[in-house]
């Protein structure tokens, strides 16, 4: 089995010009195969604004009613998703973006309402490798954005790190898959105000500890939650850290283990 | 040598949800291999004044400034596209979106300043059919917007009958290509206010007459240099007309012919 890396970005990537830059030289070089799964940053919420529309928010979470949902698909699935095909294109990195519509690749259920009615938001019922598999035997690298579909005409917004880690299981059958989360940070951070107190690995065991003293808390929960759903889901590997993770051999980062 | 369609459609199709669910559930039973391209419609227009942001005109002619770019990838790559790729695979057609940059598929150049600076508008200089025909050859529809990229990272803006037509000619040299380009009349029209006067077939010679005659003026001039820039240049077959053409063996349309 060919070994496919999976590589999820998010927002302190995508929101700087010369770091999206960077970033996508290096991937570039990544030997094929591989995928991208980016995030929104802080676009779309820019462009809410613009058009003056507000954050609707239940219990401190945001509703993704249907003017959200449009800004958006035009923000991820447009403006950054074809921003960063062109400039992979330009490192001749030839790529195809996706949404999750695109190839009936990530079909979701839109959200139950129980308490919150959550709006447009699809939480991932199945991954169709076929279409975006022949685009990998093709050489060709796919990149998605945080979108997923209803197979029955809807679009739905989905969390994009949760994208990647359904991508990394789905395309277990096929490859090796390795799932790299790149965020601000080196890894998962004993001191979160000390980059070099990276937790190299963790497990099952030290994970619940880790959550019972605090260390891991708010953001990472969900973030961890992925990792562990991935790695006992036949995912050979599953990392967080820098971008540096992929590029540079002494650079440390959290390995997720079963 | 199979035959692959390839079939435009603009805003008169696009700005109508019934219209558009109704033309996309035909166009899902069409035989593949086929391709969609699709203009943009009122969206961008009614974006730029959400946002507002003006559209700015030189003699007459729109200019594609950055922001105006950005509203053009957000509405026609973004909102338009994933629309139609949703509701195409709710009719268990299997397709894939693209822009120009996608696959490396339309490369141009940005159009030089002479007397007027069109922004970020690109003619288009090559097509390269490798990526989409790794789908088509997966019974998988490519849908692509109106939108190309010059390879070095910019994208463009670009004519959308332009994208078809150039898209017609450079897949002749692996498919019968016969290109569609559907619009709100039955065709070209010998008195615009009578859709039964339609002229069924146009070539060379009376297209210069129906020029001089102003029966062929304005907007109708640019769409008919694509179809005879086409049919000189090994596509197969030229339509214009309703979407009908595609459906209704006994609808009247406009053929070109070399």
């Amino acid at each position: 089995m060919k070994t496919l890396k999976i590589v999820k970005i998010g927002g302190n990537i995508i929101d700087d010009d010369a770091v999206l830059d960077g970033f996508l030289k290096d991937f570039s070089k990544i030997e094929a195969p591989k995928i991208l799964v980016h995030g929104g940053g802080k676009l779309a919420t820019k462009l809410a604004h613009q058009m003056g529309v507000k954050v609707k928010m239940t219990d401190g979470r945001r509703i993704t009613d249907g003017t959200t949902l449009d800004i958006i698909t035009m923000v991820y699935a447009g403006k950054i998703n074809k921003t960063i095909i062109a400039k992979l294109q330009a490192q001749k990195c030839n790529a195809v973006g996706f949404s999750g519509a695109d190839g009936n690749t990530i079909v979701s259920v839109k959200r139950p309402v129980n308490d919150i009615d959550f709006g447009f938001v699809g939480d991932v019922k199945k991954v169709n490798t076929q279409t975006a598999n022949l685009l990998l035997n093709g050489d060709v690298t796919p990149v998605f954005c945080a979108i997923s579909h209803d197979a029955n005409g809807q679009l739905l917004n989905t969390n994009a790190d949760t994208i990647a880690s359904e991508l990394a299981i789905g395309f277990a059958e096929l490859y090796q898959t390795e799932l790299y989360y790149c965020f601000e940070k080196s890894g998962v951070l004993k001191d979160i105000n000390a980059e070099d107190s990276v937790i190299e690995n963790i497990n099952n065991t030290n994970y619940q500890s880790l959550k019972e003293e605090g260390v891991i808390a708010d953001g990472m929960l969900p973030k961890l939650d992925n990792c562990f759903h991935a790695i006992s889901n036949k995912v050979k590997k599953v990392c967080i850290g820098k971008p540096e993770m992929l590029f540079n051999s002494n650079s440390k980062f959290t390995t997720i283990q079963n």
